[in-house]
């Protein structure tokens, strides 16, 4: 057997062709293309088909899968039911990971694992899951213009109005940096999952459980938090070294694999942030959220990741803070679901060992 | 980074005290016993604290914890509504992932994530779920006699009568070797999904979602479903052949870990179905069973795993062959919430890396 390596750090667990962190050359690669790129030239209704079946697909091929994914966004109605009458305190994320893993009652071909209707099956609930969102925090569903592209329905379908072009070209711009990103926590979870050969709602309620945790997703909603804790720079900084001497953790900073190294979809989220908090006037958050990064570069060394400026992106994009990493996983779908299909098509069992350190046998 | 290793085989992934395969002693050794002794000698509800503390109780903590945990084993009346309006076609062991789920949202505590409070949500679950799998089953609650013991009420509750006291005894023995078993892929993905300190009902929904799997515990299912698919031994050895031949799987045969060596496990099992099918009078089916293990033997040098003999016993004590995954998770809660809690409570995050084989950087 193996050396003990917490937290599998650095072990090799997956082969893919799906992305790979390349930090010696600072890149993130999703099938032989760079993320930060597609993220500036693409739109996410391009980067589901590429992660599904390795292609970016033409405007023909785009507009009609844009048209099946919205066709079938519809949810089941006693569905509608059962999440209306979950209690009215759910975490979004608690209320997400029920309704995906109901959905599965409702797919008359479960036993039908080909990549074929997988990749099906993940084109139904890039339409279905954000529809499931705005149903958990409206308790409703939410009329929708006909007219709209998929961030622009998703983005409508949660804040209740039309969104500027800008918001919905920074919205369409988050969703594909956080629609893919090698082997964190929740794509592990469901490709570990995904090797029992289990279904694919399945791994991906594994998926939600795992991207809820602080330490994982759920980190956009705390910073958020954070930041709203604060009136000011020097109220920030007092919370940043307050926490910092407890030894706790800064929300949105630090990453196994870069941790002291940019993460380059924050990087360009910044940039965002700098236009929308032009257009929305709150140059002020901008600042904040600058500010924030020098003290965590100063005190430990810390480079922000994804999930910092994610944050303040989606509240001036006007959505709530507990959809924040709802709306994370939703964009992830389309990795998450590409990793499932990858797995279950040349399977083998994750089945580790461990190291025992509790009492020899009695007897 | 590491060599690539498929499956993790024989990676050591996690450091633990609860439980270990010594596969050179053949042994299986929770907290110091051997399983197999506790299965003889001790009943399921001696079995849940040791899991969960570390200690056998004596009688009189028995006797307390049995009546808290039946005390608190109603599920919520909303929650309630919400199974009994899940598709009447659903799997049960995707409504008792989504039943899990949900459950999430009744606890008014969620955030406290600490040692104590974890045991006290373990001890809570181990009373609902068997709750929820028989609402699951008969979209009814079920009256309870009060006399009953924790083995009698969970058989009770599937079946609606009171057991026969061998039927009683062999369930409970069940129970305790389903109980726990170091790291399978269920256990695993708990963990792993725990520690990005998300909350124990997330982390049990993606073992849920883990076990549904057929190369997992999906397998006592199938076992039963083959079994029952064939007349007679001609027709069973006839059966297993073809698969063989078809290079499929034969469902309760094999294990990552023993694999050329019996599961001991399915050796007490074998006694214990002795027994019963003498009870019930289906000497038949005992034969057959037998049967089955000599043909694997002889065609493949595999050995029966734990699901190839609790198959067979299920049905005889009158439980229908859908529920019997979801039999396994309830009485694998207590290894799994042990687990969970062991991960938090020295934790570090599960981020593994990925060998990338696709195409390299398009420019
Ligand atoms: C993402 C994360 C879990 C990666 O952690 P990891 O690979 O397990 O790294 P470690 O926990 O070993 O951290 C290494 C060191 O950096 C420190 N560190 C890492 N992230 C930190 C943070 N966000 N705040 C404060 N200190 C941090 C650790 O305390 C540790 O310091 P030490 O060696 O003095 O104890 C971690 O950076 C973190 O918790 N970040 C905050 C949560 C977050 O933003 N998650 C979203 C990730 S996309
Ligand atoms: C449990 C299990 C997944 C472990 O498998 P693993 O560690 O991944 O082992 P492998 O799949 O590499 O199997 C090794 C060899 O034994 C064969 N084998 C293992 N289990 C087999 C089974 N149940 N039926 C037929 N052949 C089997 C494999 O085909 C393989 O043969 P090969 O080398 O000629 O290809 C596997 O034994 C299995 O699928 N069993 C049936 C499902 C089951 O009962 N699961 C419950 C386990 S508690």
């Amino acid at each position: 057997m193996s050396e003990y390596v917490p937290g599998l750090e650095k072990v090799v667990a997956v082969e893919t062709e799906i992305s790979f962190l390349d930090v010696v050359n600072e890149k993130i690669v999703v099938r032989g293309y760079d993320l930060i790129d597609l993220a500036k030239k693409k739109i996410y209704m391009d980067i589901i088909p590429l992660l599904l079946t390795g292609q970016l697909p033409n405007t023909e091929e785009r507009v009609k899968l844009e048209q099946e994914i919205t066709k079938q966004s519809a949810l089941p109605d006693s569905l509608i039911q059962i999440v209306k009458q979950l209690p009215k305190t759910i975490h979004p994320m608690d209320a997400l990971r029920t309704g995906i893993s109901a959905l599965a009652g409702y797919d008359d071909s479960l036993d039908d694992q080909s990549t074929e209707k997988n990749i099906h099956r993940a084109f139904i609930l890039l339409g279905q899951i954000p529809m499931l969102i705005s149903l958990i925090h409206h308790r409703n569903i939410i009329e929708l213009p006909s007219d709209l592209t998929y961030a622009g329905r998703f983005l409508y379908a949660m804040v209740g109005s039309r969104p500027t072009p800008l918001a919905e070209r920074i919205f369409d711009q988050t969703l594909i940096l956080y629609s893919e990103h090698e082997l964190p926590n929740s794509t592990f979870s469901a490709r570990v999952i995904a090797s029992t050969l289990t279904d694919l709602y399945g791994a991906l309620t594994g998926a939600v459980a795992s991207l809820k945790g602080p330490l994982h997703g759920g980190a956009n909603e705390a910073v958020m938090q954070m930041l709203q804790a604060v009136q000011n720079k020097e109220e920030l900084k007092e919370l940043i070294i307050a926490k910092l001497m407890r030894r706790e953790r800064v929300m949105g900073f630090g990453h196994r694999v870069y941790m002291r190294k940019a993460d380059p979809r924050a990087v360009l989220l910044k940039q965002s942030l700098a236009e929308l908090s032009k257009e929305k006037k709150r140059k002020d958050l901008y600042d904040l959220c600058i500010y924030g990064e020098q003290i965590m570069k100063q005190e430990k060394n810390l480079y922000p990741n994804l999930d910092y400026y994610a944050a303040p992106i989606f509240h001036l994009l006007g959505l709530p803070t507990p959809l924040f990493t709802p709306i994370f996983f939703a964009s992830r779908t389309a990795g998450l679901c590409a990793h499932v299909i990858e797995q279950q098509q040349k399977n083998r069992l994750f089945r580790p060992r461990v190291r025992y350190i509790g009492s020899t046998l009695i007897d």
